[in-house]
C-alpha cells in the first residue's frame, strides 16, 4: 500500500464531500445524525463481535486493564454513542449564522457568516466511541472528517464507520464526507496533518507525548488540549468552609481528568486555619500532599514539592501545595507554572475577584467555583470535541462553533469605489 | 552575536512586557499611543536623516524606483504614521469585554472574556510606516510585539523603535513592550518563529514567497495573507450597467492591491451582451484581456488564457475572462482557483444570490459591490495589521479584534460538581 497516495485520495475525497456537508440544509444533517444513531444500534451484534477481536489482540499484546477497559464495547456504550449523535442533532445549526450586518457611509451592508472549516482531521486513541461522537460532531458542523483511531480499536473503529457511512448516504449526503484511515501505519498520520491543500484543522486527543509531536510536525493548523496543570487559589477573603468544599472537589472528584486541581495556592494570612481542615478532608480520601517548606511548617508528616511537582499533571490522588504572599506571588506562580487550563480563586473580594478574572491567562478563570466544571456540557456547549488551551481560533471546551469560522459578506447595490 | 541566546533574550523579555500590557487600562495605553504619535512628530528631522541613510544605501544596492519609493519617509508620511496611532487611541479597547453571560443550572453564571493574544510577531518588508502601524495595533490590543521590518528599512525603523519606546516610557508602560530586531541576519526569523513558549502568533506582511517560507516553517501559529486571486461573476440576472460598473472598478480602480479582481466569470445567457461592452471600458485604460475560448468567440483580437492564468494574481492591468454555463459551474470554478480572499456575484436573482453568499468559500462573498471594498477601513475595524485568507482565528480584514481571544469566565457561589 502507498501510504503517500492512499492519504492523497482519501484527502481529495474529503474535500470534495466537505462542499456537499457545507451547503447541506439542517434538516439534512439531523436527518444523517439520526440515520447514523439508528444504524449503530441496529449493528449493536456486529459491533461486539468486531470489539471482541480488538480486545482479544490487546489482551494478547498485553495491554493493561485500564487500557482494556476504554476500549470495550458494551450494550451500554453503543447506546451510549447512539445518544450522543441524538444529543448533536438537537443542538441548533451554527453554519449560516448571520451577524453584525450593519450599513456603512458606503450604503454597503457588511457582517459575518458563519461557516464550516471544511476538513477536520481527528486523531485519537483507544476509545472507539470517539468516532461517533467526532463524526457527529463535524457533521452536524458542516465539515467533513478524516479520523485515525488507535491501532488497539482498528476492528470496532471500522464497524463504526460503516454505520455512519450507511447513515450518510441513506440522508442523501456523500457516504465519503466520514473517513476512518483503515492503515495503522504510523506514516498515514505523518501525511494527515502535512496536507493543508485538503485538511483545514487536525484536533489531536490524546496523551501529552502524542500532541506534542503532532505539534511539532504539523503544517496543518492543530486546535490541542496540551495538558491540564489546574489550581484553585484561596485568598485572604476567602469564606473558608466554601474553600474546604471546592479545593476537595476539584482534587477529588474525579482524579484521572483534565480539570482536576494539580497544585493549590493559599493565601499565607489564611494557611494556618484552612490547611489542616484540607489535610483532614484529603486524608479521608488517601490524597498524597506534596508541600513547599511554609506549607510543611504548618502540616506535619507531608513530603516536600520539588521543582518538578508545579508543572505536573499527577492525574492521580497527588496534590502539591504552596503558601503565597497575596494575589500578586499566586498570579507569578500561575504564568510560571499554569498549563492554561482552568485556575479558581476562592473570595469575598471584589477588586481581587476582578483583577483575578482580568489577569489570569488560562481558558477557564473561576471565581468561587470547582475547577471540575469545566467543560463543554456545564458551559451549555451540548458537546465538546475537546478543551483548547490554545490561544489562537478557539480557548477552553470546544463545541459545534469552534469548528467553524466567520467570514464576511459584503451586500450592495451597485457600489464601486472612488 | 549569538542569534539564538539575542532572540531568546528579546522573546523573554516581550512575554515579561506582555504581563504589564495585558492588565494595562485603557487609558494608559491611549496615553502612550498619543505620546508615541508626539514623539515621531517631534523625531521628524532624525527621521529623515536616519531614512536617508537607508535610501542611500538602497541606491548603492540597485533597488529598483518602486521599492525607494515605499522606504522613502517624508513629511507627509511620517505625519501619516503619527495620525495613524491617534486614529488607534480613538478606536474602542477590544480588552477585557465580557459578552454572553448567562446563568446555567447549576447556579452558575459562564461567559467570554476578551483578551490579548500575548506576544506578537510581526515580519514585514521595506515600508518603515509599518513599523509605527503594528506597533499601535499591538500596543491597543493589549499585545507586545516584536518587529521585524527589511533590512533595506534598518536605521528607519531604529529610529521609529525610539519614539516608540520614549512613548511607552513616559506613559508608565514597559519599553520592551514593542522590540524591534537589530539584526538583519536571516537567522533571526528562523528562531522568531520557533519561540512558540515567547510568541503567540506570526504576522507576515509581504510578497509571497516570504509568507510561504514562512508558513512552511513556523511551529507558532502564522496569520497570513498569501494572495488575492479574487473575482466578479456576471450573473445572467445582473443588471448590466451595473456590471459593467463594477467589473470596471474592480480591475481598474488599483491594479497592485489584493483585493483587485484577476479573473472576471460571465454567465454564457449575457456573455454575448455584456463583454463587448467591458472590452471597449478596459480598452481605455489598456488592460490586457487573455480569454477561453468562449470569450475569443465573442471577442477578437484577444490573447488565449492558459490553464496557469487562473491562478495567476496579476497585479497589474491584466484580466482573465471565462464564460460560464451558470452559478454552479461559476462556484466549480472559485472552488478550483479562488484564493479565498474576495468574491462578487453580479445579479438580481434572490436565490442564487443566496446561494452564491453561502457556498463561496471566501473571506469575503459580495453581492453587487465592488471587489475593492474588501479593506478594514471599509468594513468599519478602524485600522487593519493585514487580510487573512485563512479559516483559523481570523478570516478577512483584520483588525484589533483578531488580534485578541477569548477566554472563558465561569462566576459561582461555592458550586461544586456532584
Amino acid at each position: 500500500m502507498d501510504i503517500k497516495n492512499y492519504m492523497n485520495d482519501l484527502g481529495q475525497q474529503a474535500r470534495a464531500a466537505s462542499r456537499a456537508l457545507a451547503r447541506a440544509e439542517t434538516g439534512v444533517k439531523n436527518t444523517a445524525l439520526l440515520n447514523i444513531a439508528d444504524a449503530i444500534m441496529a449493528a449493536q451484534e456486529t459491533l461486539i463481535v468486531e470489539n471482541a477481536k480488538d480486545l482479544a489482540q490487546g489482551k494478547k499484546d498485553g495491554l493493561d486493564a485500564a487500557l482494556l477497559d476504554r476500549l470495550e464495547l458494551n450494550a451500554e456504550r453503543i447506546a451510549g454513542m447512539a445518544e450522543g449523535l441524538r444529543q448533536i442533532a438537537a443542538l441548533p445549526d451554527p453554519v449560516g449564522e448571520i451577524t453584525d450586518m450593519k450599513y456603512h457611509a458606503s450604503g454597503l451592508q457588511i457582517g459575518k457568516m458563519r461557516v464550516p472549516l471544511g476538513v477536520i482531521g481527528i486523531i485519537y486513541e483507544s476509545r472507539p466511541n470517539v468516532t461517533a461522537d467526532a463524526a457527529g460532531l463535524c457533521l452536524k458542523s458542516g465539515n467533513a472528517a478524516i479520523l485515525r483511531g488507535g491501532s488497539e480499536a482498528k476492528h470496532s473503529n471500522l464497524a463504526i464507520a460503516k454505520a455512519i457511512n450507511s447513515g450518510l448516504e441513506k440522508a442523501g449526503l456523500p457516504a465519503l464526507a466520514v473517513q476512518v484511515i483503515e492503515t495503522t501505519d504510523r506514516a498515514a498520520v505523518g501525511e494527515l496533518i502535512t496536507m493543508p491543500q485538503y485538511v483545514d484543522v487536525i484536533v489531536p486527543r490524546g496523551g501529552k507525548g502524542l500532541i506534542e509531536r503532532i505539534s511539532a510536525e504539523a503544517t496543518v493548523p492543530v486546535i490541542k488540549h496540551l495538558h491540564g496543570v489546574c489550581h484553585v487559589y484561596i485568598d485572604a477573603a476567602a469564606d473558608l468552609d466554601m474553600a474546604v468544599d471546592i479545593a476537595f472537589n476539584s482534587k477529588c472528584h474525579r482524579y484521572g481528568v483534565c480539570n482536576a486541581m494539580e497544585t493549590l495556592l493559599v493565601d499565607t494570612a489564611v494557611a494556618a486555619e484552612v490547611l489542616p481542615r484540607l489535610q483532614a478532608e484529603y486524608a479521608k480520601e488517601n490524597v498524597e500532599l506534596r508541600g513547599c517548606s511554609r506549607t510543611r511548617d504548618i502540616l506535619s508528616g507531608i513530603n516536600a514539592a520539588s521543582e518538578a511537582d508545579w508543572d505536573e499533571e499527577y492525574l492521580a490522588p497527588i496534590l502539591s501545595i504552596r503558601v503565597v504572599d497575596g494575589l500578586d506571588d499566586a498570579i507569578e506562580h500561575l504564568h510560571k507554572h499554569s498549563s492554561g487550563h482552568t485556575e479558581a480563586i476562592i473570595t469575598q473580594d471584589y477588586t481581587r475577584s476582578r483583577r483575578f478574572l482580568a489577569e489570569v491567562d488560562s481558558s477557564s478563570v473561576m471565581v468561587n467555583a470547582s475547577t471540575r466544571f469545566a467543560d463543554g456540557f456545564e458551559y451549555g456547549l451540548g458537546a465538546e470535541i475537546g478543551i483548547s488551551t490554545d490561544k489562537i481560533h478557539v480557548r477552553g471546551p470546544v463545541g459545534l462553533e469552534g469548528l467553524t469560522s466567520q467570514k464576511y459578506i459584503v451586500l450592495g447595490d451597485g457600489q464601486v469605489r472612488g
